[in-house]
Order: structure tokens, then C-alpha cells, then sequence
């Protein structure tokens, strides 16, 4: 079983509305020292099969289910193999 | 300047049906070798100062205002320096 994190965040050229607003409210708290900040979601999975079939079954459900490209990208990490 | 990516989860004794769900998606499309998936979400936020300033400020946007401690708790990655 490997359990791998998938990343997905907005695009660099995509409006993040929600991190503006975070960040506003940040601010709004007197917390001037924080720049910037970016949204994003992860899915932790939990996947059968050899390391190879692995990344081969995350690409296809990322593309397939969880990511949406017009907007979004994505990247994923193996967090630990067991 | 620093960044660090905060990770929101819900925490281990509250149903994640967001999670469930995708589960019952992805096992729809045919890859039975995906056994659980958990949802989360993170924030990476750019934060000025010294990297103890930092670390409390990130604490303290975390417990003020992007964790909801009732259902969720968080932890979070210094990503890089500059």
C-alpha cells in the first residue's frame, strides 16, 4: 500500500479570490507581515499495487476526477510505501 | 521572506464525506486499487521576518482565523527561506 499526497492549486494566471480575501482578513487582524497567500486542496490516498501502477493510477484519476485543467494544476508526493 | 504551506485536515474522529465520496467515484471509474482518499486543504502564506516571528504568526493566523478546531486540525512545512 502507498499512500500518496496530491497537490492541486489554481493555475499561476487564475485569480485566487479566495487567498485575496484570506489575506485581507489576515491583514485585517494586524497580521501586516503576511504577503500573500494561496489556496489549494489536497487528496491523501491511499493506493494498491507496485510504485510503477501507482503513479500510473494517480495520473489517471487526477486527470479523470480530481483535477480540473482549465483552471487548476497539480503535482503529488509519495508519502510512504508499506 | 519565508514560505510555508499550512495543512488543514479534519480531524481523525470526524467523517470526511467529501472524502468518502471521491472514494465511491473513483471506484466507479474502475481503479479498485485506490482504497481511501482523505480531503484537505492548505495555505501557503509568505511571511516577513525572522523565522521564530514566523513560526508564531503562522500559529497564530492558524488558530485565529483558518482552523476551525472543532472538526479540523493543522500542522505546517517551512518550504523555503529567501
Amino acid at each position: 500500500m502507498t499512500n500518496v499526497r496530491i497537490f492541486v492549486t489554481y493555475k499561476e494566471s487564475v485569480f485566487d479570490p479566495q487567498g485575496e480575501t484570506i489575506t485581507e482578513a489576515i491583514h485585517s487582524l494586524g497580521y501586516h507581515e503576511v504577503k500573500q497567500v494561496h489556496v489549494g486542496k489536497f487528496f491523501d490516498v491511499e493506493v494498491e499495487g507496485n510504485i510503477e501502477k501507482v503513479k500510473e493510477t494517480v495520473a489517471q484519476i487526477s486527470e479523470q476526477l480530481l483535477v480540473n485543467f482549465n483552471l487548476e494544476t497539480y503535482r503529488y508526493e509519495i508519502m510512504e510505501e508499506a
